[in-house]
């Protein structure tokens, strides 16, 4: 990948809102660009009993990019490494080279432009590396970014993800978060824009029970929203995906694919039964399989972006289109930003608690249009791609 | 004003979601295109033990506007009229004017195109009229909504509104709201966006405390958006808007103006402490004067929307501009849909319990963009904007 400017960013964190405790905002992953990821969400505690305690300390910029954002005590080439701990430093190589080759790809398809990259770290440990490239040749706006977490949440999440019952009241719980997240959203109309978000957390033992066991989670995805349908187009998208699924378990695929048909499930839209997109796979808090196997199983996803999708935007980037091929784009960018704002929880919780902003931001396109009440009439293209966005199909 | 066409709506109402329990999201007023207002905000009860009871019927649409969304039983035309009853007729009365006036003004500037008229009832009583311009000669999207609601409310709202310490528990408490809402997107960088809002909310007596006094409460206020600061016209349109506030209270403009600076701070950039626009007024929760004169106030500030902004539309809708200047403005447009999607207690609540969705989102402007980091240069009229934003004025 060519050089890329190091440009510092000034932007402070937001001062950890208080009115935002709300558990369903704290404690849920979520697939944006924000690649803060979130501790395990609870699912039997009332929402009332739990106030999100993780705030995230200020950022800095910095000049180059260091070897690893881990503590000195996580990362294996200083320690003694422990499986654990290995884990911590094998993913973050794992998100950072496949930063570096999304990247990549997207500068050898756009001949010329470059990404325009920020560092930056927190003092306690951790940082991330933001890249953006915009207005391009191919692409609108294409962000990719990885970042790496130590944070604290509170006791009651950490009990409940455990199923504990002990009375013993431990103290907050640290974690460790790392991903990768990027938005792609190319020019021309006939080019979808893709989503993807690979992540990996964990928490350390509370320090007044420190016996007990941490605790670790994957999660992630890759989705791609068209503004119109190329049939072989998607399913080229969905057999990669599932290929990628296939060789570490055959539930993976339908059981992710389902999973994100129902996230990206636009909630605003609740009336219209309406996707933002065509959806691609999901998954969170998996850790019911073994911990190195989805380690590899995150990795073969996230290698996959490049195959599943640049043949498509290599295939469509130069196709003729009409203004009115552009109006619906716009159209359909509005919505993804409708649910990005509105719904998408890595969003709000980031913009709430004191994310980079930019880099969540980022997220959204460069250009959207929102206009009263359009409906495409019925048997068009427009049509079609929102009767797939309301009726998801099995494409493979 | 000229004839509207009147087109259908085949919208249904998204089903209440249980998830939105929020009493913030639920039980706070909020000037947005959703008119439909909310329960008064209780001030003394933990988050937690409040679940918001707010949903409302599926709308219908109407192929003509009635004469009046009251039900019979408060219509003082169909029944000996009482002070209350006579309250929620005036302000119906007032917002259709307000609406027709504000129409009729656009349509003058526009010379030509027009705006559509959709009109819809609920079964049970309430009902809307929903105008939009889009595309026209002077503004890219203006949308002007009246709405009437019928709903009923928890009770713990109501026994915290009122105070009251009594054990006895009473039942659901029926609400009546009635507004008028306004946002106005010129195409011209230089000329502002404008948002208003006027809203009254009632609430009846608990079904079981029949003796039980109602509650009633205005709300509103009217601000402006700018991408360019003219000092003249900041001056003009807060003049007006002290005009209108200093006939009933010399407290009022100086005490609504800050709760309008304090409203529109866009919490997602808290650390630039930054407005999204330049203010006007607002204020919600009244009910500590006289109920006449707040209906005398409230139908004074819709009346002066005419004269504060039309004027500045008409100096600035010509104005020479460059591609820089209308991408500034786009920037500024995406600011405006980030505070309307994140923060907008009335979008957000609108959204996701069951408002007229087209009606709420044509807030939005017809385009808007984001860029990456963007920072205007200091000292430039961009920077000049910035600036205001964040260090909030005394503009007369």
């Amino acid at each position: 990948m060519a050089s890329h400017s190091l440009v510092s960013s000034p932007h402070p964190l937001a001062p950890f809102s208080s009115h935002h405790h709300h558990h369903h905002l704290c404690l849920r992953h979520s697939p944006n660009l924000s690649t803060l990821p979130f501790p395990k969400p609870i699912k039997n505690k009332p929402n009332h009993s739990l106030r999100c305690a993780v705030s995230i300390e200020k950022e800095v910029p910095e000049t180059e990019r260091p070897f690893t954002f881990l503590r000195d005590s996580d990362d294996s080439s200083h320690s003694s490494s422990s499986s654990t701990s290995s884990v911590r430093a094998r993913f973050e190589t794992m998100i950072r080279a496949a930063q570096d080759s999304v990247c990549e790809a997207i500068e050898a398809v756009e001949n010329g432009p470059k990404f325009k990259e920020d560092v930056w770290s927190r003092p306690g440990g951790g940082g991330g590396i933001s890249r953006v490239l915009q207005d391009g040749n191919v692409f609108e706006k294409a962000g990719v970014n990885v970042s790496v977490v130590y944070g604290v949440m509170p006791p009651e999440a950490y009990r409940a993800a455990k199923g504990s019952a002990s009375d013993q009241k431990p103290g907050p719980v640290p974690f460790f978060a790392a991903g990768v997240s990027s938005v792609l959203h190319p020019k021309n109309p006939f080019a979808p824009t893709l989503h993807f978000n690979y992540r990996y957390f964990e928490t350390d033992a509370p320090k007044d029970v420190p016996g007990a066991p941490r605790q670790w989670w994957f999660g992630g995805g890759t989705d791609f929203t068209p503004a119109y349908i190329f049939e072989d187009d998607v399913k080229h998208f969905h057999s990669i995906q599932k290929q990628a699924c296939d060789k570490f378990d055959p539930s993976f695929y339908p059981r992710f694919k389902k999973w994100c048909d129902d996230y990206f499930y636009i909630k605003v839209r609740h009336h219209r039964d309406e996707r933002r997109g065509l959806g691609g796979i999901f998954f969170d808090d998996l850790n019911d399989y073994d911990q190195e196997m989805l380690l590899k199983f995150s990795t073969e996803c996230a290698n996959s972006v490049v195959p599943a999708y640049i043949p498509i935007v290599e295939k469509r980037k130069d196709m003729e289109f009409t203004e009115q091929n552009k109006a619906w784009q716009q159209l359909r960018r509005g919505r993804y930003v409708e649910f990005n704002l509105v719904y998408d929880r890595g969003t709000t919780f980031g913009l709430k608690t004191g994310g980079r902003i930019e880099s969540i931001l980022v997220s959204l396109p460069l250009s959207a249009r929102w206009e009263y009440d359009h409906k495409p009439e019925e048997g068009t293209e427009e049509w079609k791609l929102l009767d797939a966005c309301i009726n998801p199909k099995e494409w493979i």
